[in-house]
């Protein structure tokens, strides 16, 4: 079983993962993966992830294997090509030989963001996710953070006990750079899997991906909540239970970032104590690493209304529970 | 005890590791290395060799100390020079003080490419080596691939069953870029120390080191086996029960990319389904990581012929055996 | 409770680190933080350090999280800063993000070398110390090696047994760099604290920080010794037991890398025997890595009296002893 999108796994599944991940935060892991070697794949940078992946399997008795894109080789996405160029690995080759040394890969490889149908196609990990003959765990990709996803949800569940009928508010916020939709894209949809009423308040223009939306109302319909897209951001924040702050360029940005840039520098979307004054005294979310004054202000983030720090221990905690889950058997020791 | 060739080992240790790593390969691996402490530096990229020492030592109920060199200095490898230039840190010294905490030393570091009578001096591996109170394991330098070459073994093992008289081909590739002549050596000394008929397909003009060519034929004659090159490729496959494919770049044209390049582009060498079915049903084989279509095609390496994955898992524990057989005795715990 | 410089630690608590690492070294090392984590960030390179901590930790059954500054993001060290610009986290959320993950913080970060106000204030370090939750552990920041420091005080006890009223000197020597002062302020500064008679030798010109001085003069009258800077080698040398070796560029020279390249350049002050010769047969000391017949002769290097192997050996067993004291209680393992 893979783990690529949080829609890889049941509304029973998520409750039971999220079960574990409470159990064992509140009473410590067990050495219960002893003997497996578990693979942390960087094909970008990384601070939370490759820091709570490697502390959480190490409290699971198992010793991580981390490897950076450098230590290694540009991998081959297409099947058939003649490879006379800078690719020098396919990764039907890499992921069978990796698969052979490993119990899991877990990986981590961004968007190019010039050309969006391109990244749609998240053809690094789904070409792992092909080959590969173990679990593979999306670390972040192009399209989807899943394991971030886990985290918002312990979470969410710690602050409001019950998600069901609860209102969720995705924002779009100020940032200077580029940035990818994996996070905004797998916040969207757990609230869905969770029932929450889910809002996605952003400036015109800066919509997520259709097909995504798409599967994001049709979850959040099916498990009792609604979905909704908001321009106006004082709309979507009244009666809010949960604000989670991002940023991001949407698809028709990618490959256009003086475009987007020019677009960026006319919207106020930086969230403040006032605007979080309009919401149901909402916790407020993030996935750090934040620029503080002007994804959001310092007097937000150092609120109590602010969990980022409980989110970010919550990353641990989960993955450990998804780990235990996919790895939880029986050990290839050979 | 050091392993910077095959050449290290006699007959009766190399029959000893293959036997160890069948055993382990079969069974499982026991925390025998428990406390030992193993580090991996790596002067560059790897991706199947720092997964399978790392995932081997694991095993091995080790904990691997994986270095990239860009977590260190340029290091000295002159006796008594001056250094006043980029070198920050002579290898006598590296050398004596990581053996003061580590169990063993393992080390990759490819040649310049510039200057072939400079490559083969070895010198980076050869001055630990010296100065290193500690086993020193070759990663693959500068001449030799050692591990590969265990890995090899184990797979013609495994394939042929009884090596000593059965055909074995190393054959040149088409390749984009310059190469080193690690791997070849290795396949070649390997074949000839397991008493097989070992031929050399290359073009005229890429022919391997002389000096290494004839440590090849000596240990090939002494193990009852043979040794002969063929610049026709179709002649040397007849009757093959290996085709061992690789390219390379030879020592008169180390430091000459442009004539290198320029001969190569003539040359029509790739691996095909045709040229496989010249042989004597033989088995491909290969290092990784291979070029698609270009080394060879994708029909060879898919077919039920090729065994390059096994070849790969084989490193692993082909490694496992050697890591014992020099560490296996009492740690220095302290 | 932080390491962040020796004056952290009274004489006591010193003499109990320095009789741990002892009798770590003598019996070997027991695994008493089996399921501690400890991350290792390394915002520069490292051979001696990283291997040490990481080698050490896994002798004390821990398994080390170690991470490079190319793995992560910019830091923001500012409070209240807009964040529009390069860095993309504030240390105050990566130090309380990293604290949920581990049970120490281990940091290397050397300083800019552009302005000597701005280097003083120590500031990634510091912002670690105030905003994490769990130890932090200086690997060297731009002020103090603190845990070089225990393994000269290691080395020293070794080498002289009682160190109170031995003359212990620190001579600038010739380097083709600009260097930073950590080093240096560190093994004047716990020299004092071993109650040794200190002597400070460089060129005029080339005095360190005069409020570390000030401190290392306090400290060592304080322990009965004495502190005094001599502009002439060979004076400072006569009678001397300790020569520690070390080149910096003064505060004065910060950020005027031709000028401190010109001074440099006319002086003479690299070890040689026959400066060795002056000293009441000193034992030789260096932090390594060293530039060999730049700032001090193979002569010298290779001789009987240096002891350069012993103290990078003894960086382990001091910095265990470090840990134990700081880690040895109960593990968070949830």
């Amino acid at each position: 079983m893979n783990f690529i999108s949080t829609a890889d796994v049941t509304g029973k599944e998520l409750a039971s993962i999220l079960s574990a991940a409470t159990l064992g935060k509140k009473q410590g892991w067990k050495p219960k993966l002893k003997g497996k070697t578990v693979g942390l794949l960087f094909f970008n940078p990384s601070l939370r992830t490759r820091t709570s992946f490697q502390a959480g399997l190490i409290k699971l008795g198992s010793v991580p294997i981390a490897l950076s894109a450098t230590d290694s080789w540009a991998l081959e996405l297409i099947d058939g090509s003649i490879m006379d160029g800078s690719t020098a690995e396919h990764v039907k080759d890499a992921a069978r030989v990796l698969s052979t040394y490993l119990d899991a890969i877990c990986i981590r490889s961004f968007p190019g963001m010039k050309d969006w149908d391109d990244d749609k196609k998240d053809a690094l990990i789904q070409g792992f996710a092909k080959h590969a003959t173990v679990p593979v765990i999306n670390m972040e990709s192009c399209l989807w953070h899943p394991c971030q996803a886990l985290a918002d949800a312990l979470t969410m569940q710690e602050v409001l006990g019950k998600t069901k009928g609860k209102t969720f508010v995705l924002s779009w916020a100020n940032h200077p750079r580029q940035l990818p939709m994996a996070v905004p894209n797998s916040a969207l949809l757990i609230a869905a899997q969770m029932g929450m009423n889910v809002r996605l308040a952003c400036p015109k223009g800066y919509e997520l991906d259709s097909d995504i939306l798409n599967q994001v109302k049709q979850t959040a319909v099916k498990q009792g909540g609604s979905f909704s897209t908001h321009n106006d951001q004082a709309e979507a924040f009244k009666g809010a239970q949960i604000i989670y702050a991002k940023s991001w360029t949407p698809p028709v940005l990618v490959g256009k970032p003086d475009e987007d840039t020019k677009l960026r520098k006319k919207l106020s979307w930086t969230i403040t104590k006032e605007k979080m004054a309009m919401t149901n005294n909402a916790a407020f979310m993030h996935c750090l690493p934040v620029r503080r004054n002007v994804v959001v202000t310092d007097e937000v983030l150092d609120s109590k209304q602010s969990v980022i720090i409980q989110q970010a221990e919550n990353r641990m905690h989960s993955q450990n529970a998804l780990l235990l889950k996919l790895l939880g058997g029986k050990s290839k020791s050979k």
